[in-house]
């Protein structure tokens, strides 16, 4: 194995270099990330309407625009421990198969249960859930590595956790259901017949296997009718989550520093942009300030192109059009990839955050198909021994091509990349790309307009 | 969290204090186990006799019981770097869950993508048999745990990697099977129709799920019929597995002098022997050379009890008698835990060292049944973090009732553990657990008997 002077090949921090304040890198953006819209009036929604929904605390979070730094509770930081810090893992012998040059960093954040970054945010959104003395709390989950860090979350401070899980995976996926039983959490297929917006779903799409936007809108149903004891939780898209993710990118950046190696080139997979949102967070806080830089770039499924073929306007987080509006990068919430993707990253928006950095040109986006994000991940699980969620493939394959291209050049680039999860209950997906039965199927322009005009018309609410 | 001095949650040695040479226990033994026979003969086995079999260099550390430290080639230890040093964790969560004075610390092998510390010997076992220039190895796997580990190896050494998996498990978990599949390994059920041994079992027992030991048969036969192409690995029971799973205990007893920490206690579970025997290893060699005294302890299920029921004597390894004889605590060759037994660990003998070990009073055992280990499984999941596989959770029982018990005494014993893999995969078992279906079933003494009764009239061989 080749070695590059004293850069080991994990390097973990020391507990007590674990960050205990996450970074905001809204307070460094020049134009804010649009606030969220109530679809009713079209004006910007108030902590007063967004509290039978959310826990107080975490609406102040998603509300701040200005302070930089915010305190991680202790509890928090306590439960951190737990699995944090993550490593950041230089990929001496990926970079050995591909022959390149370029030096390939990658953090990793699938070595806890939930098998994901996940747990970063759901540790704390329970914790905030807790201390407003609330019973429990709802979410949605697809894949289910969410859900599995809610219940996580959940049996640790000793509160309920409702799921409500995309059929198509409560069917495909009994393992991971049984994983966040076994957490005590009660996980429901969605829609199912114990919500008004289930029921009708069901009603209008017989034999429907669900949608994450759908399973979102029947979550938050049951904890607006709750009449106060649940609220909502959500794992991506918002400002909170990539708040709590910046946890990532702090420990990266902060293991970086301790090597004395500065990454040119940062990845990200992006589905609701949590990770990506988290990953890039300090080194884009640099970049805004004009102290650095980097070459950001969130990598998406061909199948799922909201940042490189979706538009940026107000859109509804969920199908049911129960919840908020967000301005983001969206294809439209009916949008529904098609059936034959197996790759994750099925959102059809993304984070308001990581949209307005896209939009004001502080990163850039490119969007891989399957089949090569599976080529890149049986690559990578055989050189670096870790396998790789699907989702978290995105990021490899862009790694991989961006070394690729060092190789021709010569350059002896610094990549880093976020390694979000493990594919251990992905193995239907990797079992359909050995047998050869793997399709790319991208949308095509017309469907994509269709689904464009049906996105609400609503102004910029600024 | 209460926290203990300067201890905290995970420690980590740094990658150049990774040993760099294997601890060989049997140096220090004053009776050393007794030799592998061959069961025409009657006689201790040759290197020639084994060559057809194992590599040469493994069968050396096979018969080597007077060298204490052996070398790791570079390549191992490169290969080590990629997952190890695994984390020393002290478990402070559950210790306050309990309400324990004990201090409980766990040597965590589980995050790997292997899930386990198979990892450990897979790698330096497929290492020797490249380093022979042999085209592949062939292996069993009964869970899957050991033949993930042989495939990630073999992928990365670019070997042939031929797992021969218990029917029973090659059908429950579709998953474990495709990520052998995605490391490259061809893996074929078994009792099949590929082999002699298994069309004979196959036309004896009609529609029979298959054994560990008669997939041992059907890889064995397969490695001796290849003309010297193949050699067939083991993942446990064998001295040169103990050898290589001693950077187990090796980093555990470096990290606890590290925090100046000693343990009272030493437990781990056993089905092979493997995790124990490497875990114990440096623990016991201080016992054996009276530097120091330690409580080692066993933990087997009481579904299969090969140390606290057993008898010590020569037996097969395998079902189909093809292997050669070990002297071991064992059920007899033929003795199949009941159907309903979960929780892994279902091997009929016992490593000859650990055998050894206890026959001469360094070490005891106990037995546990699983419903109280599913339910160990589930508080450690929910207060620790981690989902652990149900063979580590019987380690995880003993150490609960321990500290248990330290708080009736108010006794502050530090307690160390071995946490050898992850549950991911043990989903179906965890799922019969929360459904309230799992029972206990342990074999009587008449059926011991009868087992006992088809054992082969060896003499010992010394």
């Amino acid at each position: 194995m080749k070695k590059d002077g004293n850069i080991p090949y994990k390097t973990y921090l020391e507990e007590n270099e674990i960050p205990n304040k996450w970074y905001n890198v809204r307070a460094d953006m020049p134009v804010k990330p649009a606030p969220l819209v109530n679809p009713g009036t079209g004006k910007p929604l108030t902590m007063e309407e967004m509290e039978p929904i959310f826990c107080k605390e975490l609406i102040k979070q998603e509300l701040d625009n200005d302070t930089a730094y915010i305190d991680i509770p202790q509890e928090v930081q306590d439960f951190y421990k737990m699995y944090r810090p993550s490593p950041l893992i230089r990929a001496y012998f990926l970079e050995e198969a591909l022959g390149t040059p370029a030096k390939i960093y990658y953090k990793y954040e699938g070595s806890n249960t939930s098998g994901s970054h996940k747990l970063n945010s759901a540790i704390a959104q329970v914790y905030y859930a807790k201390k407003q003395g609330l019973k429990g709390v709802t979410t949605e989950t697809g894949a289910g590595q969410w859900g599995t860090a809610l219940s996580m979350a959940c049996a640790y401070f000793d509160m309920d956790c409702k799921v409500y899980m995309v059929k198509v995976s409560y069917e495909q996926k009994p393992h991971r259901r049984e994983v966040m039983r076994t957490y005590g959490a009660s996980v429901v297929p969605s829609p199912s017949m114990e919500t008004e917006v289930g029921r009708k779903i069901n009603a209008e799409f017989p034999g429907t296997t669900g949608s994450l936007g759908c399973a979102i809108s029947e979550a938050v149903e049951v904890a607006l009718a709750s009449k106060g004891d649940y609220r909502y939780e959500l794992g991506s898209v918002l400002n909170q989550v990539v708040l709590h993710q910046s946890i990532i990118g702090l420990e990266a950046k902060a293991a970086c520093d301790k090597l004395g190696v500065k990454p040119d080139m940062i990845i990200g997979c992006a589905g609701g942009g949590s990770n990506l949102g988290g990953l890039i967070a300090p080194f884009a806080g640099e970049k805004l300030r004009g102290e650095a830089d980097y070459d950001i770039v969130a990598v998406e499924p061909a199948s799922c192109p909201s940042l490189t073929r979706g538009v940026f306007a107000y859109d509804f987080c969920d199908t049911g059009k129960i919840c908020p509006l967000a301005k983001m990068y969206t294809l439209g919430s009916g949008f529904i990839p098609s059936a034959n993707h197996a790759g994750g990253l099925r959102f059809h928006g993304m984070s308001p955050i990581v949209s307005q950095l896209y939009h004001d040109g502080y990163m850039r986006a490119v969007s891989v198909e399957q089949t090569e994000v599976f080529e890149a991940a049986e690559t990578f699980a055989k050189t670096e021994g870790i396998l790789p969620a699907p989702e978290s493939s995105h990021a490899i394959r862009a790694a991989i091509d961006e070394a690729l291209r060092c190789k021709e050049t010569g350059e002896e680039k610094t990549i880093l990349f976020g390694l979000t999860g493990t594919g251990y209950f992905d193995m239907v997906a990797y079992g359909k790309y050995n047998d050869g039965e793997m399709t790319d199927e991208i949308p095509t322009d017309e469907e994509l307009q269709a689904s464009f005009a049906t996105l609400p018309q609503i102004p910029d609410a600024k």
